[in-house]
Order: C-alpha cells, then structure tokens, then sequence
C-alpha cells in the first residue's frame, strides 16, 4: 500500500522528496511536509518518532530554518528523510505520518524575503524586441548578452499555487489615445518561470562568486509571473514594471531540492560574447537545468517550454545580483525569467504565443488572446533524475477571478 | 536637568517624540526608544513601571507590533508618552529611564517588508530628463503628470544611519566604449528623499482609497537612496535600475510619526493635468508635507530641498501602489523619490547639483562631482510644528567606504 510502495516511475518517488508546508485534515497548524507520491509525509513528526536531531528543522511552520542551516544540513536531512521512507525497518513508524496529497492544505512553503524577476531566455527578450520594437536594428537591447537583466518584485504578493488571482486594474494607455483610461487589464497574461531559492545568506558589501551558488540556493520551484500588458506598456518607461506585476506571483507549494537535480544539470547554451570575469562560466560545472515544462489552460496544454534553452544560469544570476555588494537573506527569491524556446510550441507567455494578440489560441472552450476571467493557467515540469526516472516539480496554478 | 527639562524650542522636544531601536549601554538587547532631546527614553521600561497597557507594543525589538496596531493605537500610546514626559507626576518613575543618546547604539528601526522608490519631484524628473535626454521635446516622459512613477527596490540592504556603504562594483559602459568594463562605480551618488512606512496591512485584491492612507501609514524617515549612476545607466533599459540601487538604501534612526506632523501638512502643487479618480486629491485633505531638508557632505551643506515642492503625495503614491490590488503588508516602506526644488542650491543629488559632473562643487576640502571614498553624506530636516516650534527630523548619516 502507499506511500512507501509509490509505483516505479513515479515523478515523486523517494529519489525525488521535495519539501512544503500544509496544515494536516482539520487544523490549521503549518509544518513541513515532504511529498512521496500522491501522500505527504509530516517530516517534524517523522523526525520526532525516529529520535532524528533534525526536528528542530523540519516541525516548523516554514522552510526558512531549514534553507538556513545551510549545504551541509540539507545533505543530512535529505539523507535521513530517504532512508525514513525507503528502509523497511522505519516503516511502521513512520506509515501513519503520511497524509493523502488531497486532503492536506497547502501554504506558501517560505517567506519570502526579496523578490528579484530576471529575463534570461534569449528566446523570450528577441520574441518581445520584435513584437515591441520591430524596427530596430537588433531584437535585444545593447546590455543583454553581458549581464543577466533583472529587477526587483513584491514579495508581499507572491503566493501559493492555488491562489485565485483578481484580475488587476490600472491605467492603460495606446499610443493614438489622447489621455490614459482606468479599468481592469485587458491583456493579462502569464509568464512561465522557474524560481531559485536562497537558503544561506551573504554578507553586506561581499559579492557571491559564480562558484558558491550551491552553497547559498537550496532549491527551486515552478514561478507564474503574472503580467498585465496593458499596464506595464504606460508605466514602464524610464523605471521599469511596476504595477504591470505587482499584483501577483505564484509559486509552486513544493521546493525541489538542487540535490535532487543532479542529473538535469546541463550546460547553457554557447555563449556568443566574451564575458566578464565575474559572470564567465566557462570553467564552472554546468550551470543549466534540463526542466521540461508544460503551459496549460483549462486543462489544455499550449506550450512546452525548455528550460535548457536559458542563456543565462541561476549561478550566474546570482553572482550579478550580489556583485555590487548587495546581501542575500535566507527566504530571497528569484525568477528566471519567462521560458521561451526557439519555436512556437515553446513559448512561456501569451504574449508570445499570440503574437501580441495577432494570432489568437484555438482553445476547446474558444480563442483565446489573453487570458479571461475564469481561466485557470498551470505549469507543470520533469527533469531527468537517476536511472532514467523523471523528478517531477510541483505544478503551480492559479485561475483569474474578476476586478473586486 | 535634562531630559524633562528640554530647551524651550528643541525640535526633539515632547511635541515631537519620534520613535527607534535602541540597545542602552553595555546591551545587546534591542528595545523601542523615543528620542527627548538629547536623550532616549526606554519606552517599554516606562509602560511597565507606569503599568501601561502598552507595555505589550514597546517592550519590543522592532517597531514592527506598534506599527500594525493601528491609528487608534498610536494616537494612545503617543499621548500616554506625552503625559509620561510632561506630568511632573510621573518624573520620579521615568526620569531613571532616559539614556544619554550619545551613550545608545541604534538599529534599523523595524523591519523592512516590501521597498519601493517613486520619482515624485517635478524638478527632479525634468533636471534628469534635460541631462540625458537634451534633444527631447518635453522633459517629463508622457506618463509622468498621469501616475506616480515608481519601481521596487531591495529590503534587505535598507541599512540604518551610521552603517558604512561600500562603494558597489559593476559594469558600466559609455556609448562609445566598445564593451562593458567592470570596476568600482567612479559615479556614486546620493538621492535625498523621505522615506514613509506602512504600519497596518492591507487585504491583496483592494485597493486602499486615498482618504485612507492615514489608517496605513504611521510615520516618515529621512532616506539616502545611495545611486551608482554609471552602472544604473549600462543596465536600466529595458527593466529600470536594479545593482545601481540595491547596495544600500539609508535611513535615519529616527521614525517621526505622522501626528506629530499635524502643522506641516501643506497642498501640494497645483495640478497641471487632469487625474484618473483614484489618485484625484482636489477634495481631499492637504497631502503634502513641507519639510525642510538639508544637505551635507563632510559636514558641509551643499543643498536644502524643499519637501513641500514634491508634485506627488505619498497618499496617492499609496492608491497608486494598490490600485491593481498589490496588497500592503507592516514594514512597507516608500521614498518618495529625489526632492529637488526649483532652484540649484535645492537640488537632492550630485547628478543635478554637478549638472552630471559638469560643473563640480567647491567643498572645503577640494572639488566633488561624484563622491570619493571616505566622504560621509548626513541629510537633516525640520518641519513647522506647533506654536512656531520646530520638529527636527533623525538624520540619516553614511561614509563611503572603499569596494572590499
């Protein structure tokens, strides 16, 4: 019976245990989970009947002591964990700590310290070059291909997969309008990401070096970057998004760990200009991740965008993001950026798959451009993981409810 | 003798009694302060000796419980601390608790949720506009006079008065450079701004009106946005300023609650354009706030930006910020922007000052364009306060420090 006999093959088998929070049937307590199958198990419980030193880390109503305690802790506890659910001796205790999946309650997994989005996907920045600027010489701006792109978020708003999304209001405003209109977004969109999770911080006025990012990124999770079109076309210039985003970031409630990715790890894509010391990877491990990911609405897939198609890494993103001296807390978050890759089928926004509404989805329940009220938008993905097993992330989802 | 006995005419007087963090001597222990004078009261320790109730808010390490009590909270609490100054009653049980301020170490006075930066000075924007953009027809780009132009920048390197900034490393390239270099910013600024925090959360989806913005918000602070223009000017298109920014964003010590601020509300200036509803403040309560800054680098003052200029309101900065239902959470903090005035000795930054290093300023000891390692930038302020008294504001003080 499950959990401890999860069918072979499955994405969420032991050789995979990403971590959460939920609350178990009927309370609303929060403690860290970790999901085998379709069953999670409540680790601070397991840790406890097991006599494991670790419950100070895993009974907590967050991950953030958990990304704190740094590589080292995170090795043994994953360690722990997989013997706890593989080794038939701890079965009996641990079997009743199990909870089905569907009868738990999810919670944002941490909290959120800083929340920085990048643009990494070549892809994605020539798709919105042509569509925004079709003139110009060359569809990237001059600085893209010598440093990772990116700016800060709200972090107050990131939520959890599950979360309905109101529908956001602002002004707007085309180019041949005399004045700008207020109203809910009619081109709401979605930006299909992954996000990277710092655990350990850094200190003030120490830039990170391309080599120490695993020893400060825990994880990663699946990232929708919501964005209103409409809004973010007025407000942007000279400062950047703003409203256009705010309104919304949801994450998956599972944290894949970055040990659990050992066999995704790909090299980027080549790299067309020299780059700085601080940012050349050439020398380091491969930096990319093998993340097949899927874009559905309503239930229909519109997009499989390739991870490995990101020119620029996660290590490198952090390396940029602290060059200047700027700290990391336990808890920040970063975005890739929107995942696009090279043709159609691959592109991680509407945005992009419609041609900025040119070219409509044909979807069972209709066209669409962009996304209208009752739409519910989700990404799923797999990385390639040991013995030609899948490591499956956990979907993120939302449905757009409308303006309040 | 001090502190009850304040000179007549202190801007730290009882009509002032703005609120910190403070570890007494020979302490490691963080409590909330107010500042008297000269001196700083250990408010925790007189709640609990006078048996206030408020004990609870202020026998603590942040301000951050004190700030989501609400206005009906602080309005108590400040007229509690007022009596508790004054009434000779109470000298015998609260004089004991004062601390020579020159004795106390400070801390960053709560903690930071979300940081946004508007761009709210008319001066400002069109002294920015007329040095990088001197072709262009109108100053302001064409959203300016429709929205509070804002974007969010890093929490977790907001850093109190008196903490070192180290002069960031990044890419910068000139137009005609061939390729980006990499190096210690030889352009660092400072922006002069007032910084405004939220105390009461609001719910993700509203929007919070205009008229109540004094339920949310609980006081100001001085604010050193420190600015790398060289790297902010190589990676701001197309996503706005990012490592220009986020090495350090400066405070002062000292928050000045808003009922302290009663007689330095001010109308803003008239308005040139027609407002969307949301942000329209013709029939609402004065929203601006004349305070007068200044600013010194090595002690010598090099401008005084009048506050009262700004053409933007924090009141509407906070509709603006919420309208599409980005919700608020205690700790927000907002700057305002850079306050310029109209005239050149009102200019809030060396950019403007130094009309982008054109014209460099005659300091005591030697020329400025942009600082150099070992100069310390100290921004003070006042505000008209009752009876012709004056309500000094904490200044918020940084030395450079050379790149490590």
């Amino acid at each position: 019976m499950p959990p401890f006999d999860v069918p072979e093959g499955d994405p969420f088998g032991p050789h995979n245990l990403p971590y959460g929070v939920f609350s178990p049937p009927g309370s609303s307590e929060r403690t860290v989970g970790v999901r085998l199958g379709d069953h999670v198990l409540d680790a601070g419980a397991a840790a406890h009947a097991l006599g494991s030193p670790y419950a100070s880390l895993l009974a907590r109503p967050t991950l953030n002591p958990l990304l704190a305690a740094g590589r080292t802790a995170w090795s043994d506890v994953r360690r722990a964990l997989t013997a706890w659910v593989t080794v038939p001796a701890h079965r009996e205790a641990v079997e009743p700590l199990f909870h089905p999946l569907s009868e738990v309650t999810l919670h944002l997994p941490f909290e959120v310290a800083d929340y920085v989005d990048f643009y990494a996907s070549e892809n994605h920045a020539r798709n919105v070059g042509r569509i925004f600027r079709p003139d110009a010489a060359d569809s990237l701006t001059p600085n893209w291909k010598h440093l990772p792109i990116g700016y800060h978020g709200r972090s107050g708003t990131v939520v959890v997969s599950g979360t309905d999304v109101v529908r956001p209001s602002g002004q707007r405003k085309a180019p041949a309008d005399p004045a700008p209109v207020f109203g809910p977004s009619v081109r709401l969109d979605i930006e299909a990401e992954v996000g990277f999770v710092v655990g350990v911080p850094s200190e003030h006025g120490r830039p990170v070096p391309l080599g120490d990012f695993r020893d400060h990124v825990f994880g990663l999770c699946l990232l929708n970057d919501w964005s209103a079109r409409d809004i973010q076309a007025w407000e942007y210039v000279p400062l950047g998004p703003f409203l256009g985003k705010s309104f919304a970031t949801s994450v998956s409630a599972w944290i894949t760990p970055l040990d659990a990715l050992e066999q995704a790890r790909t090299a980027p894509p080549e790299r067309t200009h020299a780059l700085l010391p601080y940012l050349d990877d050439a020398d380091e491990e491969p930096g990319g991740y093998d993340l097949r990911i899927s874009v559905a609405v309503n239930g229909h897939v519109v997009s499989e965008p390739p991870f490995s198609t990101m020119y620029w890494t996660a290590a490198q993103q952090l390396a940029h993001m602290t060059v200047n001296g700027a700290s990391l807390r336990t808890g920040d978050l970063y975005g890739s950026g929107t995942v696009s890759g090279p043709t159609e089928r691959e592109r991680g926004s509407l945005l992009e798959l419609t041609w900025n509404g040119r070219d409509p989805l044909e979807l069972p329940d209709g066209k669409r451009t962009f996304l209208e009220d009752g739409d519910t938008v989700t990404l799923s993905a797999w990385a390639p993981g040991p013995d030609g097993a899948r490591v499956g992330l956990g979907e993120v989802t939302g449905r757009v409810v409308p303006t309040a």
